[in-house]
């Protein structure tokens, strides 16, 4: 790539979390980098997108001289705003988190930081989500930064299917602990939940989601395995959903 | 089955909606009905969970006299809740819907009701997410009615292939023009937004997300073509989103 590339930097912890602090500093390394992020947490929507409220979208300026760009939407609403009303030309690629948290297996589902990586991938965007496996605020992100960097380049040189995006996983260890980078398949694994349920100030009852995650996987080809096993994961991730391989049976089904 | 199958029933339009109004009344007709839904619209909420806010849930008499529950929270977090604090047993099938408006392609990715149908199937209940294409809240849902029997009844029999739910949409059209039902794969379609910019009564800007879904697929094997030619669509959609086919030359990257 002749060009400095232009990277589109979201996620779903909210513009002012270390997790896009740190990505945000790699990118700038890399390419001209536009932020477009969630003004405040959006952990676990899904591919939530916003249809039946308004959007605001403000420019701050939070470290350094750059304008960047605070949406009160979901992060799906934030690459939207990008291609649609911000971005003078389609991004050669976006990048979504750190995530503050695992983002393996079955949690991709309801993952807001490749909710947003899959809105990309959608817009024909090269995509990758980055997430650390570390859900305290104040998480150790500086020893993703050469990792995130190395995947990063090699998208931007080989590109990616399409249809395709990237979810990323970094295990919380020690720099030199990190045994390398993996592709892998999606974990089988979910979480079994536990209500907890209490009772509010007004007698009222009311639930919190809590629960464990269960790996019922004992492939050596998963996310969930490397990431057991010090390894960084990669799942290449579409969004087609069709179950190819069920319609041939659906097809004998008495359908009238 | 001998016994009366036991039928969960959800939505994302919330619980007083015409669509799973109709949808209770065809299963009323097959099994023991459980109805778990929203307390208030929940539509584009993607596969959302509520982590980081309450959860409430009443039990309240809508028509004749079952109760049922209505939640504060996501289509998802309705199922979990259903689950693990309401069932005293798995039930048989989940059914979604009938859903106020189309969740065909790419739709699936966006829908609160299909993430109802994902979250079941993730928890091992044969799932099916039923949408019209009629966003109408006065819809006519009557004709969906046999419809939704005969491929609720082929899930009841047959069941379903593991980590595998149905994506059903119905076209708008008279009872005597619907041609049949197709199973389909997702096609190649998406929203191209523009958002609306105004400005609020106090001088600030902001955007409504709209825009036209536009369909770059030629297949005749798609649920857009068999929806456009007046046949009911089935897509078996998958909650395994890893892109197998993208491993292999992912591998062969400089991945240190």
């Amino acid at each position: 790539m002749a060009k400095r590339p232009l990277i589109l930097v979201t996620n779903d912890d909210g513009i002012t979390a270390p997790g896009i602090r740190t990505l945000i500093s790699v990118m700038k390394t890399i390419g001209d980098v536009v932020v477009v992020a969630p003004d405040s947490p959006q952990s676990a929507m899904g591919h939530a997108i916003t249809v039946n409220s308004t959007l605001y979208l403000e420019q701050v300026v939070i470290d350094g001289k750059q304008p960047e760009y605070s949406c009160s939407g979901t992060p799906a609403d934030c690459v939207k705003l990008a291609v649609r009303e911000i971005l003078e030309r389609k991004p050669d690629i976006c990048v979504s988190g750190i995530n503050h948290g695992s983002n393996s297996s079955i949690n991709v589902i309801y993952s807001g930081t490749m909710s947003a990586a899959l809105e990309a991938g959608i817009e024909g965007i090269p995509a990758i989500g980055f997430s650390l496996l570390d859900y305290n605020w104040n998480a150790n992100f500086d020893y993703c930064k050469s990792f995130v960097e190395t995947i990063t380049m090699q998208v931007l040189e080989h590109g990616l299917p399409d249809g395709v995006v990237l979810n990323v996983n970094i295990p919380k260890l020690k720099n030199e602990d990190i045994k390398g980078i993996k592709v892998c398949r999606q974990a089988r694994a979910n979480w079994v939940e536990e209500f907890d349920k209490r009772i509010n100030p007004m007698g009222r009852e009311y639930y919190w989601l809590a629960g464990k995650f269960v790996n019922m996987d004992n492939g050596e080809d998963t996310d969930e395995w490397a990431l057991e096993h010090g390894y960084i994961s990669i799942v290449p991730v579409q969004f087609d959903l069709t179950a190819h391989h069920a319609i041939q049976s659906l097809n004998t089904w008495k359908l009238k």
